[in-house]
């Protein structure tokens, strides 16, 4: 394996030829300690683009990245660690109930989250809204915490996975993001650094998905696992619907309170189906239960007994956050303007498109233009109609939580493009297939 | 046309839609302040290289490339300026022919010429084998040389088309050189730099051409072309063959020794062929003929009569060469060990490989790995066998031009592996194709 010369691995790759093995190693390790420059990598990212990675590619690719950096090292956590991720999406806060209710059935969920990109939300940006909430943790803190709490929610530490991060950085400006195996190497280079069992991926799809189409998503969702599974861990996929917002509330606070809603038995019907099929999942990657319906149960129960709620109170307090906006969701921060959305006409209910949402949210205030922005968690929507749904004239759709009056005529203009009322339509099913490292099952 | 977001244009580049009408030029001018950095640009040229150009786009990147810096102004010239350029030959001097040749003739050549570049020669390496020789010229300089002598032989000025000596810089160390609609605007900024009437493009194909294949080397006349006609430089394009060296000599002093043959009269049958059909179009061009046989007649009249050896003396002296290295070309810089190279078998010559020839070349010393390295001009092959030709065992073939004994013994190697001996085949023609605005004419 000779020194590399970066302008020949580039052309290979344009020509559609492999990088040999041991190639890609060499190119991060150079990339990351500084010797080769940006625009050698985004040329070569563009590369990729149109001409994809094989499978022994995306591995080592995935393998270099890792090494880049720190890892957890879990080997001192007695239970199985599995963790969930999610590919973006809007109104989707499920990794706020499955942190805890797992956490309570005897795994250690180690959950490394990102913040809202593009019109999506971000797990961290949430959490944020609860006063005094830090999602910046060490490596040891977060290792610590998992040991007594068997949960922890943090953002990415800079020494995990510095490739992807500085890899991300100049995809996002050159026009590279688009690019199944680097989304699918960014994600698994991140989720592999949490020492991982198992991994359950909630993989968005329909108008509100970054990837729309369906054949796409599937493929996006067999990379991830032939990665994940090439590395030991147990990978399993969800196909979920992002053609409307998941449950009731998109904005920050919001769903924090529809979080906690959901952890005390009265969360949106949609949600908390979601929610349990990933939580099955889970379960069963960590060998906690054998079948779906005990499954099932054991996760019922943890929000029956309001072990979840307790538990995940009990973090929120351990990473300095204050316990009582937990216990009284009425503290969190609450935006001054509320206003009904009324249905403007009689109908069903035919698209509700949480691309619109995403960034009407963002209008409002409750998420970035540029890393730099800061945002007010109080702002959002809670869209309570649901597509296929039957409404007649004036009856409320939703409410617009605004920072003024402004806002609040913006946010209805927004719910006026986003919810389209008119004839009946099909409804997409909520989780439509199923993936593992066998194939693909379509959920009946 | 608002300001530009250049991850925005790379990715509607990426998804192969055209750039809007403005946006080439705001994005290269941005380029040039260094407002746009690397690592973007070089992810745009590699989207290009994928998705291509649309016309448009084309001769506005070229305009832009045009407006970044300085051009030649000609306009006190009274003579036509016709200039020549090639895309990259081995063995190809047809320069240091022609730019006499045709000053001779009243056309004003302001030829602009390049390094060498991959497996092939370049001019400017070729003159500076003449001692003193000065390829730098200000823009000012090279000006009033062409009003008096009516012919200047320089490298691009600093000041003269910055955009793509920029771009190209990084084309070069990005994998994103090979792409027409890029290599066509480089190519032709450049030459409209000059400020010229018209241009004659050399376009080399076959297997030592950096374009192998002839669709492509058509192609590539045909942009050409239509970027030179769009703005009133008329253009002509000769397709010549780059399957064998072009004349016998390869290597920088002696291509000089063998041009100075050529303006004796003795230069070798092919060189001779290429040098007039190119001068044939340029004096066409020019408008100082009308028919090609007079043309022809007046080209070799300068060679007859000795005035285009004449006028490459005074120019070089001009220039700061010395002009006794013109007038006794066995001044010019001559290799230590030169030694025969003997036909290894009986047969026909099948092939003589122009890019083993050209690296060799270069592993001999006379051309350049990196940027930085210094030119041995003494080195190189006379191969004075020509493909389709009968020989014996022990005839000689070549002779190879070293530093050093074990240079020599490394030269032998690349002949070995260059020359193919076997049964007869046939011998593509010397030029095949004719492109100018109205289309493609084979040549019988």
């Amino acid at each position: 394996m000779g020194s590399i010369v970066v302008p020949r691995l580039i052309e290979r790759k344009r020509d559609g030829h492999p990088l040999n093995p041991g190639e890609w190693h060499q190119l991060i390790q150079a990339y990351v300690a500084g010797d080769v420059p940006d625009y050698q990598m985004s040329a070569m990212a563009m590369a990729v683009v149109f001409q994809g990675l094989e499978p022994d590619e995306l591995n080592e690719l995935v393998e270099a990245m890792l090494c880049s950096g720190d890892r957890l090292d879990l080997s001192g956590i007695a239970r199985p660690r599995v963790d969930k991720h999610s590919i973006g999406g809007v109104g989707d806060k499920t990794s706020l109930l499955l942190a805890p209710m797992l956490a309570c059935c005897g795994v250690a969920v180690p959950m490394i989250s990102g913040r809202g990109l593009g019109h999506t939300g971000g797990t961290l940006d949430k959490l944020e809204s609860i006063a005094g909430f830090r999602t910046r943790l060490s490596l040891k803190e977060a290792t610590a915490q998992l040991g007594t709490l068997g949960v922890v929610m943090l953002g990415q530490a800079p020494e995990l996975v510095p490739a992807d991060r500085m890899l991300y950085a100049l995809r996002d400006v050159t026009g590279t993001v688009a690019s199944l195996p680097l989304i699918s190497s960014s994600i698994m280079s991140k989720k592999l650094a949490e020492d991982l069992n198992g991994l359950v991926l909630d993989i968005k799809t329909g108008s509100g998905a970054f990837l729309t189409d369906p054949v796409q998503s599937l493929e996006l969702a067999r990379t991830m696992i032939g990665i994940g599974e090439a590395r030991g861990c147990r990978t399993v996929g969800l196909l979920t619907a992002m053609d409307r917002p998941l449950g009731y509330a998109c904005g920050n606070a919001l769903e924090v309170v529809e979080s906690i809603a959901g952890l005390r038995g009265a969360g949106p019907a949609d949600l908390m189906e979601v929610t349990l099929a990933l939580g099955i999942e889970m379960l069963l990657l960590a060998g906690q239960e054998t079948d779906r319906a005990s499954a099932r149960g054991r996760l019922e129960e943890t929000i029956a007994n309001g072990a979840a709620l307790a538990l995940f109170t009990t973090m929120v307090e351990a990473q300095g956050g204050d316990p009582r906006m937990i216990v009284e969701p009425e503290r969190l921060p609450r935006a001054p303007v509320v206003v009904e959305y009324l249905a403007p006409g009689d109908g069903a209910i035919r698209q509700i498109e949480p691309r619109t949402i995403g960034y009407g949210v963002i209008d409002l205030g409750g998420g970035r233009r540029v890393t730099t922005d800061t945002i007010d968690p109080a702002v959002g929507f809670v869209i309570t109609a649901k597509p296929g749904q039957q409404v007649r004239t004036g009856e409320t759709l939703a409410t617009i939580h605004a920072r003024t009056e402004a806002g609040a005529l913006a946010g209805r203009q927004v719910l006026d493009h986003a919810i389209v009322i008119g004839a009946q339509a099909p409804v997409p099913p909520l989780i439509s297939h199923r993936v593992d490292r066998d194939g693909v099952t379509r959920i009946p």
